[in-house]
């Protein structure tokens, strides 16, 4: 077997596909945020970010990066062991009792991502409930449709945000088996969001319980950032709650939030969380200020409010095409992976605007789009250049664009 | 089905057999290594860590923490997306260039854990080659198991360490599968070291390729740090290494070294790399920046290794019976679970020595023991405090001690 041969077959498949990825390398400024530095062949260029996750900008608070520094200083860098083998410090302590408050829950457990929370806690609990069968929605992320299929439980596959759906199977399934729904809130690629109330009025029918992934809602949704589960009253009725303190946080991590039982047992089961070094401090510490600073501050969730509507109008007048959607995700559809590189690509060149393709596999084909994550640092003037200079890029292109009525 | 009732019903089995663990609450002190204060019922007291991977204090190193404040200065805290959307940075790019020249291979690609590239880079690799089956050492730690199993492929688990049973199943095989042999370098918790040229031997007369496990090595062993494989000039047979930033390199993340396909394909297929937020910039810049110090520095791993001999030493000499080993991990040797607990206690309590019980399943039942891992921050009076703790310990458990002649 020639390996070297294979991976570098594998590879060409994609490139002839058009799905090869290029990573676009940055350097983020600090106090200047959306701009950053691009570094290209050499060259550095500044460009205006369009499409980060740190969708409030909390990755530049001084409150975030004095705790960094403070906790730096105090604790050092790493924080030099698992969880159990002297890796907990107090700020791991302190951000999970945060945490827990956060989402009005008995405790919660901190990962190293939200990937590895959904992962781990996943496939924990659908590996270790005796004959567990997983209702998981059609359009889960990645990281928990590979954490239930670590499980090895049985899963079923529910039609996106299809409640009824969910109904009739749990229904089949019947009351004796232990069940476990998964779901998102706001779902990242199309921006829409669960009927949450209706899909846990399913659950509580069924005696499921609920697992929901609030990565692209925690710090952004409800009075004090707890997500759309929080906006709308409903968090003690879900039995996990997900989130990620990579993006609205602007630092890194993940979590679940629930009851000390269900927390102490994926705390004492789950390798993903066991067998691995601990966040750092300073980190821990960053996203403990990032929460509780927008516990208290809603400035910056109606900034970006404001701006997401900003941005959306714009479009609108200009004919270009969105996915509607209620949640502050841009969806601008291109349709085609080769139009969607290249205006990518134009953008980047001719008005130092990155904005990543989103193409095949993330999306499905035919749907592949520009998705643009306004955030209170765009400025009016950001908003003029975005609109203009995808608008250039629609007559270009010739591609269709939206009668002004619809 | 009362979940809440079967988690509670598990965790009491945990605590009935002796298995329930507890995080000690610490917090480290810059500049003041080995020394943290511990948190406990409201109380603070000061203690000396025995068991922290960080094995070289560079987690308080200041160029490590230069190159951090430095970085959150100037980029801000987290990365603010995946590496393929607005996540990859400048330090990443130059750390993954640092890593490969690290292991002399053309290539090198980051995660956000060891235990993450261990899960998501076996997993690709074995899951994707075609036909693939895996050899894997009894003693692979859980990250690599995990991955392994999430693969599905077919899996044979050779002796540890034990080439020669490599070899025959490789035989058994036979030529025409595609193969994969992954083992540690370091084992963490016995402390010895894998036979690592006759394994090479074993996969290159079948045709397999070979993944490394250096990450209670890299840093320590070698004239630059680059693992017990460049101590013994084997980097270059090896197909993949793979390492951790967050013990010896005292800060967080993970990585595997290699040629460019092998890092493409893996960049390219991995959902565990793919679909998480990236490392922190300033977590790449003080993982480079500590990187670099011990390619260039010795000083740090010849106190180590002087002070890993010293309290060997001084250990022998006291009787207290030791798993003999080659590496830098002392393990202490206990034997039964309420005693290790017991003494971890004691020294706490008594002594303000910090060492974490390592009871089972993280060691087979029988082998419970202390595992002290030694560092150039530990002076020689706490070396003193140590042995003489220990020792009276032993007297107070009537534990048998090994005759000095032995
Ligand atoms: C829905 C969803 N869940 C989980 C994750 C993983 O979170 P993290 O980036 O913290 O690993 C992501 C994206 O990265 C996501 O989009
Ligand atoms: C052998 C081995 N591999 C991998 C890991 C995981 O590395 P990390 O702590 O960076 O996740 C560990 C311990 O944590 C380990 O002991």
């Amino acid at each position: 077997m020639d390996y070297e041969a294979f991976f570098t077959g594998e590879l060409d498949s994609l490139r002839q596909e058009g799905r090869y990825r290029i990573f676009a390398e940055l350097e983020r400024r600090r106090g200047a945020f959306p701009r950053a530095t691009h570094h290209i062949e050499g060259d550095l260029r500044d460009v205006t970010v369009w499409c980060s996750n740190d969708y409030l900008g909390m990755g530049q608070h001084p409150k975030v990066l004095g705790a960094m520094h403070e906790t730096l200083d105090r604790c050092g860098a790493g924080a030099g062991g698992t969880r159990n083998i002297s890796g907990t410090t107090h700020q791991h302590a302190q951000l999970e009792a945060e945490l827990a408050d956060l989402h009005g829950k008995e405790a919660a457990l901190l990962f190293t991502s939200g990937y590895v929370s959904n992962w781990a806690a996943l496939s924990t609990l659908a590996a270790r409930l005796p004959d567990c069968v997983v209702l998981s929605d059609a359009g889960n992320h990645a990281s928990m449709i590979e954490g239930i299929r670590h499980s090895r439980a049985e899963c079923q596959v529910f039609a996106h945000n299809d409640w009824r759906d969910l109904d009739r199977r749990l229904t089949a399934i019947g009351p004796d088996r232990a069940k476990l729904v998964a779901f998102e809130s706001v779902y990242s690629m199309d921006g829409d969001i669960a009927p949450i109330a209706e899909i846990l009025d399913v659950c509580e029918a069924h005696g499921a319980m609920s697992y929901i992934d609030e990565v692209h809602a925690v710090g952004l949704y409800g009075p004090r950032g707890g997500g759309v589960a929080e906006r709308e009253g409903l968090m003690d009725r879900i039995t996990v709650i997900e989130g990620t303190l990579g993006k609205a946080y602007g630092v890194m991590g993940g979590y679940i939030a629930g009851s000390n039982a269900v927390c102490d047992f994926v705390r004492s089961f789950a390798s993903g969380f066991i067998f691995t070094t601990a966040l750092p401090p300073a980190l821990a510490a960053g996203a403990t200020a990032s929460i509780r600073h927008l516990k208290d501050s809603n400035a910056e969730r109606e900034a970006h409010r404001d701006r997401v509507a900003t941005v959306r109008a714009r479009l609108k007048a200009a004919g270009i095409p969105m996915l509607d959607n209620p949640s502050h995700i841009i969806p601008v559809m291109v349709g085609d992976p080769r139009h969607c590189k290249q205006i990518s690509d134009w953008l980047l060149e001719h008005h130092a605007i990155y904005v990543q393709p989103i193409n095949y596999p993330t999306v499905p084909r035919g749907t592949e789009r520009l998705r643009i994550t306004p955030s209170p640092v765009h400025s009016d003037g950001d908003i003029d250049r975005l609109v203009e200079a995808l608008s250039e890029c629609w007559s270009r292109c010739a591609l269709s664009r939206v009668p002004a009525a619809a």
